[in-house]
């Protein structure tokens, strides 16, 4: 399995995936077809969505088309050489891959090896649940389970900082009280500008900026960044060896 | 219709519903007898949750009775003279009172006259559903929808800052998301500090700071607060007169 999960599409230059380049290239091997899933964006029209990922995988030599651009988007998958899942709400991205059938030909092919690129919601896409989304419930995606591809759940754009005075959860209390509800699963917050390059034996943790891995009943664990993670016998947790 | 709808639960002072303690008193009349509802609470027992909140409304001469301390809630918010919604997660909140079928009940009591007052998730209960909460999605309450008490969305800790360099999505962009995917409804954000005072033909917005208020196609409009709503024809959309 070869997976690559972003916090966030934006490098800390501001540049649109540019902290990302390498590691695109470097997953894509020699594929030079890709499958691109809008279905994130909500307040982005998905035909300029599509071209924003175009012009960053055109400098990479890589083809991008859109699942919202065909009639038939499981056959577009079916053939897909990469996958790429963009940021947005992921409530709207699951809610669209459930209603046209995409879950399972994208757990089937990415297990099969196809290369799978997520950023932001993306990356929440591929976990068990959408659970540990920042997003606004702003459609009902008629159940959170997603792809399941790792084992573990991600906080994209991962901060405990708070807007000065704010009185609602911090990201922390947030994590906190999904482990209280979800006691056997842990969640890795990776902050902005890092990313996860999965194989089927370890996790391969980049970036500027230690994660935070939470389980239930534990102290957060900061993993300093770059790390290669482990999974466990129950693969539910990443760890350092 | 009698609701109190609060933004949070901390007055700025850092008392716990210190600042609502006039409001309390007034909706609350000459009613002596609270059932609490405490299920958004994860991170809490909810007896401590109770207590919290017994020990605000003792002073105001009100006894509180919780419905997770009984056998049959149902039976419990029938009998109930006002009914006391708590913050905390609104997926838990939801959940529980689907599950113990407490939607109906407190739909008809509160129709019937009964004051409601609810804070954070329990000001988003109120609402035709649970889209514009800021929670974390940590349980599936199978299904968005809630008591639609009044027929616009609220989002509570309205603000639109973000800590120092965030990339996610602001407060205004996950609301215009709201509003991309749901065009025919309305948002008003409720600053902390904030509360609503609704009857059935106007509601009352209190506190110190500005409401924002979000219409699809419209740039937001700053309602200056304390001021005097009033809802349109289609009863969607509150304005001021």
């Amino acid at each position: 399995m070869k997976l690559l999960l972003l916090s966030n599409s934006r490098s800390p230059d501001g540049g649109y995936l540019t902290h990302a380049h390498e590691a695109i290239a470097e997953i894509a091997g020699a594929c030079k077809q890709a499958v691109f899933i809008p279905f994130a964006g909500v307040t982005v029209e998905w035909d300029d969505y599509l071209h924003k990922v175009q012009e960053v995988f055109s400098i990479l030599g890589i083809d991008v088309q859109s699942a919202h651009c065909v009639s038939n988007p499981v056959a577009l998958l079916e053939q897909a050489q990469i996958i790429v899942v963009g940021g947005g709400n992921t409530f709207n991205l699951l809610k669209h891959c459930r209603e046209l059938g995409l879950l399972p030909v994208i757990s089937q092919r990415v297990l099969a090896g196809v290369p799978y690129i997520g950023w932001s919601a993306g990356a929440n896409l591929a976990c068990p649940s959408i659970c540990t989304t920042n997003d606004m419930p702003i459609v009902d995606p008629k159940g959170f389970d997603a792809l399941g591809l790792i084992p573990f759940q991600l906080n994209p754009h991962y901060t405990n900082a708070s807007p000065n005075g704010h009185q609602g959860e911090t990201r922390d209390q947030r994590i906190a009280e999904y482990l209280a509800a979800n006691s056997s699963q842990c969640v890795l917050g990776l902050p902005e500008g890092d990313w996860l390059r999965i194989t089927d034996s370890a996790v391969q943790l980049n970036g500027s900026w230690p994660a935070q891995l939470f389980e239930a009943g534990k102290a957060p664990q900061t993993l300093t960044s770059p790390a290669t993670l482990y999974l466990d016998a129950m693969r539910l947790k990443p760890f350092v060896r």
